[in-house]
């Protein structure tokens, strides 16, 4: 197991620059798979990710499936072994607390080969909308001077990707703009799920006065993962898709995109948003 | 069943530019999951993506998980039923060739929950290495100064993302930069997935004279559906991780990262490139 975790690796490149080639040693993002297993069961997922932070990774990852409501539904995150005995730091069990019902098999039967998300790996596309979600709280509010500022926040803070500009980044701030947590991960999902599972662990759950700052586009999984833990305002760089939007606006989300400089685009509950004349969608 | 597929979707929005807000009709890119069945089985995976060449997808993701080798193994792919037995453009089915043999079960055990990409739904961690791959073809040779002009072709060959601003593109060009075919998805796996689809269909695999560019990051599974089509050069404007180069230089791929302006990173077997005084990695 290592320790700490390797989350950076020097290789040997060759650099074309205008002409010009040259061979030097470059700072790669490592990737690697992690294994996550309930008690003695089988591996429920695998996931690549970059290593750090696993267990608010595996917490973050149970919630958003919906395995564990809570901090007190975990009694033991550990390493685990690998297949051939050894101890590995790409293996995480989980030991739920006596009472936590899971029923392995039926969770096995929903989960298929999936690409980019969780959520599209359930075998029943009524799914996606299926998981009931309380509205996260309405009285949150945000300034949008504040949100101009989170993304060079969140920037400053990704320790990894200036060195290899490979990774995603998720941010949790307070509501004047600090920034509470962040976590990076070569995956966005998997950046959510350890932001989230750290709050988890910390017993921070609900974030309901919090914003969460995605680096890559919304899909209807990372607004599910918002909703699953509260979080009134959601806000990325990038696009959202039609059903991020869609889900956002069912579920009470306010949904931020295209962060960037001066300029956002509001798409769902733009009432937590205080803008001058603010028109309703 | 839709036709054409929507790919776009106006919405009302809120943009907020430098202290002034406006309320305006908006594109957003339509995500919709889509659910590929082999003949009368469940459903062996559902994937959000953007509409439209689903055909291509489907045959493409089932390649890529090496379900069927060629076009010869597949007798027929449809739009078929959703689970309430209406005609459904979110549901193909894909008939094998008879003799095809097809073990769901195993594949399913083989099938979790997975965030970010397919190889990572095995179960084995071992799994990321165990597809035999041959080595895709070594004399194919590309230019640094072509390479350098494929981003903008590709960029201005998609159709939707100009509008809405959140699509992934994968595209296929011969060794003299000629652009062959392009397909835009919300998810980066889709896009290859349908760009080495449409080649399958076609009968045009394996993809010995080609170069692969894709938008996004250049994980470990790009890489494998990369040497799956035998492509010989891929490129990424982005960032590659540790395994994906790791993956690239034990199958005997090009990896090409951080195509921008007239710069460009080659992580693995240079010799492809044809560069003035390459140093050997």
């Amino acid at each position: 197991m290592r320790h700490p975790p390797q989350r950076i690796k020097a290789t040997q490149i060759v650099e074309w620059n205008d002409g010009l080639d040259r061979s030097v040693l470059d700072d790669l993002a490592v990737e690697e798979p992690l294994e996550i297993r309930i008690g003695d069961a089988d591996a429920l997922t695998i996931t690549m990710r970059t290593p750090g932070d696993d267990f608010a990774l595996a917490a973050g990852f149970l919630y958003a499936e919906g395995i564990v409501d809570g901090r007190h539904d975990i009694s033991r995150i550990s390493y685990g072994r690998s297949q051939n005995g050894e101890p590995s730091g790409n293996v995480v069990t989980i030991t739920l607390r006596t009472g936590v019902v899971l029923d392995l098999d039926a969770l096995r039967r929903n989960f298929v080969a999936a690409s980019s998300c969780g959520i599209c790996g359930r075998t029943s596309i009524d799914a996606v909308r299926a998981r009931v979600m309380t509205s996260p709280n309405p009285h949150c509010a945000v300034q949008a001077e504040m949100l101009t500022r989170l993304p060079d926040l969140l920037r400053s803070a990704q320790r990894v990707f200036g060195r290899t500009g490979g990774l995603h980044a998720a941010g949790v701030f307070n509501v004047d703009g600090e920034l509470l947590l962040v976590h990076e991960d070569i995956g966005r999902h998997n950046a959510v799920d350890k932001a989230i599972g750290e709050c988890l662990l910390q017993g921070k759950l609900p974030l309901s006065d919090c914003v969460l700052l995605v680096s890559g586009r919304g899909g209807i999984e990372i607004v599910q993962k918002a909703l699953a833990a509260g979080v009134p305002v959601l806000a990325s760089v990038s696009a959202p898709s039609s059903l991020a939007v869609q889900l956002a606006r069912e579920g009470g989300l306010t949904l931020v995109g295209f962060l960037r400089e001066r300029r956002f685009v509001v798409y769902s509950h733009p009432h937590r948003v205080q803008m001058t004349g603010t028109p309703a969608l």
